[in-house]
């Protein structure tokens, strides 16, 4: 198996976290793509993923796989121990539901924060985020307090309980760590005051699978390119 | 098991079907939640879903569960035998892929440009979708050819193979039944000249648990309280 990413970046740090917990990093080749140079916006990159995102994972048998719920499905199936997926019926819906919520109140909004609130990637990739666009600043702040919002709506859940799940680490925590790391790097941050989240956060990093793995931070080089 | 929704509606119509399709119509009892009047905003309908959108499934021991593809994962895999969310590995990652792909370039989009390009649900929900946003208009103008865009892609691979995620019909094939059911209501509909698409809407038209159950129009008493 090919996985087609940029290490440091939330997406592909999804990926690297599943692969370690699942032990299947000997398993796979990495193929390095330059997402500040805008690669995964050229031809030969979208016949792989025809939304121009990372990361990719390629299958033997030639067929590509992108979005990392779809990456996870599949690496988390091969052992027929759905560890982050779930086993049960209740425990495929449970993660399910928590996934595309720390998707669509966290990760996604940081993203439409970062790209258009802020400078993002730089003007080469804004050129594929619309830039001239009237209402783009005020939609990418709209989508910063709606991260910040999402935010406290999981700190209140993790009051309840350890992780998004329940009592074990599943898929969505992965996703909801990304956002977080995400956030970090866009500027906003994960307020003070949400103690649940930060502790549940806490409990993550710890974990041997995200610990040394997930890059915590955007490569040195690019944070260069991007003139930081 | 109970299911709160509303007859009709994209989302509910895209569990309705899955329900039909797996024969369990008479295992569930619908509850109808009132969306013209706001009801999924009440703090009674967050407290079983705080992200305030329908349909929520209520278990036996009165988990809810919602988010679609969620609910879906549970009703399909109750069987043992998962037709609509995969069997294998490489099923589940190509289901996946599509499914987010059907909710990201066409059923949020259509929905996105419904709520802010037209009048929407009318005014008492509009408070829930920030009618003072400066950029609210371009904005919803914007996913309404993005979902375009998105109907063409899957034109394209349509005209390579019968369903969304290869030779059988599976969850992503509802969603985007029900996102083209969703443009055709807000408006948009769908451009003739996408023959792959347009015969593909037919074969899932065709399918028993489709044909009569999902509600192909808005309801009409919805209709006379939207002032059509």
């Amino acid at each position: 198996m090919i996985i087609f990413d940029r290490p440091g970046f939330p997406n592909p740090a999804r990926i690297r976290i599943v692969l370690a917990h699942k032990g299947l990093e000997s398993a796979v080749q990495f193929v390095s793509v330059d997402l500040i140079g805008a690669e995964h916006k050229t031809p030969a990159f979208l016949e792989k993923n025809p939304s121009g995102v990372l990361p990719v994972l390629q299958l033997d048998d030639g067929t590509y796989i992108s979005e990392a719920t779809a990456i996870t499905e599949y690496l988390d199936n091969l052992d027929g121990e759905p560890a982050l997926t779930g086993r049960t019926p209740k425990e495929k819906a449970v993660i399910h539901m928590m996934q595309r919520r720390a998707e669509a109140e966290v990760l996604d909004p940081v993203g439409i924060y970062f790209h258009h609130a802020t400078p993002g990637l730089g003007p080469l990739l804004q050129v594929h985020k619309s830039p001239d666009w009237a209402g783009r600043k005020d939609w990418g702040e709209r989508n910063g307090q709606r991260a910040l919002a999402g935010m406290a709506a999981f700190d209140a859940l993790l009051s309840r309980q350890d992780f998004l799940a329940g009592e074990h680490f599943s898929m969505p925590d992965i996703t909801l760590y990304a956002g977080l790391m995400f956030a970090d790097a866009a500027g906003l941050g994960v307020p003070d005051n949400l103690d649940h989240l930060i502790a549940w956060r806490g409990r993550v990093s710890d974990l041997p699978s995200v610990r040394e793995r997930s890059g915590q931070e955007f490569g040195a080089e690019d944070l260069r390119r991007l003139g930081f």
